[in-house]
């Protein structure tokens, strides 16, 4: 099968890189073939826009998801954005690799999204009906791959558990699980987070690698976590709330949008 | 009172640029004195690397919270980010700007938060013990002032309702609101938000012009979402759970950690 990482750590010596060439050798050793997008070492451009839309006049005002539908359908996306995509695209699974910083991505891994996830590519697919509303949240260009990230967290488990300071981390990641990964297609699988990095030692570190290999070893095996298909009968169109029958009447939160009767 | 406005949309013409100017205006009107950083007019850099760290030798690894620490403590920050912090040290209130992209800040925002916020200035404040674990959470450098978020979405406001499928904004914003103003001290009034801005026509732009003016003429008068304090009792120390008699025994998610028993 083949492999997308996508990485954004500005040390090359860092723990996140070490972590990533272990990753990188335990799917190599799988027979599986991986390309990396080192987002640092390419210099990827963060910022969205009007350079990143060739076709837009220069009299045109910038709105930004016309002007991504147009310069996707017409071919006229910059060469730095065609080739992620094209390597998202050709993969069968996509990786994203980072350190947690103010509870989400490194502004540069933030930036890959909002400037490949163009519109065509990554949402305004799909028609629009009273049955389906878009192709998205379980359909559109990703569907059939598989998605999961590779976090590393300098605070402690305790503070990202159920009842931890920080939000649960898996509401803290359903902005990204559900709305970046889920939203095109992919199926995620559970996140692979490292706690506590800096205090790390060397038989720490040895355990830590151990468990990333069997993640990497069951990329295409684990079952994903079983968000809801938008368009499944699960919600209703146009409004997009979850059916009355869902959950208690009242309730709401992140979790309802996880089918309870399958397990992850 | 004084308010800076960090201000993040790549076209001058846009509904969120008229935004920031009504919402400038008004406050203005107010008699207040207001500051605007718009980032994208700034060419602002987006990425943390070495290049902020002037301090840190060609040598030596780049541990992101070590570097800050140091450069932060020996003045050795770069003027862009020292020029933000004297800003947001002069600010009684702090408003974030921007249009929602893939449910969370755009890059350039996002990298506005990683560079500005400095270990020693806006986290690794203050004494760890059995009783306080840093100022953090309600308390910190920007204990005493106000923030709040104005945001502009293009999805109906249904979709990111209690049921909606994007998941409940409030919960979407938690990132931001608990882990990146609260956290330092500010604290956090309800978000403006305007949904569907695609769509927008004049009858609608006004009425949303009206709504923004009268949030900003009670900008210090709002009561802030009453986020439980970290230090304030309610959690324990150093695992930082919320303490056992908070919630059912299984409760969990992002709303525990707003005390219920004052109003918003």
């Amino acid at each position: 099968m083949k492999i997308l990482l996508v990485y954004a750590h500005p040390e090359p010596k860092s723990l996140t890189s070490s972590l990533r060439d272990i990753a990188v050798a335990a799917l190599e050793g799988e027979g599986h073939e991986v390309k990396v997008s080192d987002l640092y070492a390419a210099a990827w451009k963060s910022e969205v826009d009007r350079a990143d839309f060739s076709n837009l006049a220069a009299k045109d005002r910038l709105q930004v998801a016309d002007a991504s539908c147009s310069a996707f359908a017409a071919g006229a996306l910059t060469p730095d954005v065609e080739a992620e995509q094209d390597k998202l695209l050709w993969a069968d699974a996509l990786i994203l690799q980072f350190p947690l910083w103010w509870y989400a991505m490194p502004a540069i891994l933030k930036g890959w999204v909002d400037r490949v996830y163009a519109n065509g590519f990554a949402y305004g697919v799909g028609e629009h009906s009273d049955r389906r509303w878009g192709e998205r949240f379980g359909e559109g260009t990703m569907a059939g791959k598989r998605a999961m990230l590779i976090l590393t967290a300098g605070g402690w488990e305790s503070h990202y558990g159920p009842r931890g300071v920080n939000g649960p981390l898996d509401d803290l990641l359903f902005p990204i699980h559900h709305g970046v990964l889920f939203y095109p297609g992919y199926a995620v699988l559970p996140p692979f987070v490292a706690f506590r990095v800096d205090r790390l030692d060397a038989s720490g570190f040895d355990r830590l690698a151990g468990r990333l290999r069997e993640r990497m070893q069951s990329l295409f095996t684990d079952a994903p976590i079983p968000f809801r298909q938008q368009n499944g009968g699960d919600y209703l169109i146009p409004e997009l709330t979850l059916c009355p029958e869902i959950g208690d009447a009242d309730a709401s939160g992140f979790a309802l949008h996880i089918e309870t009767s399958r397990t992850t």
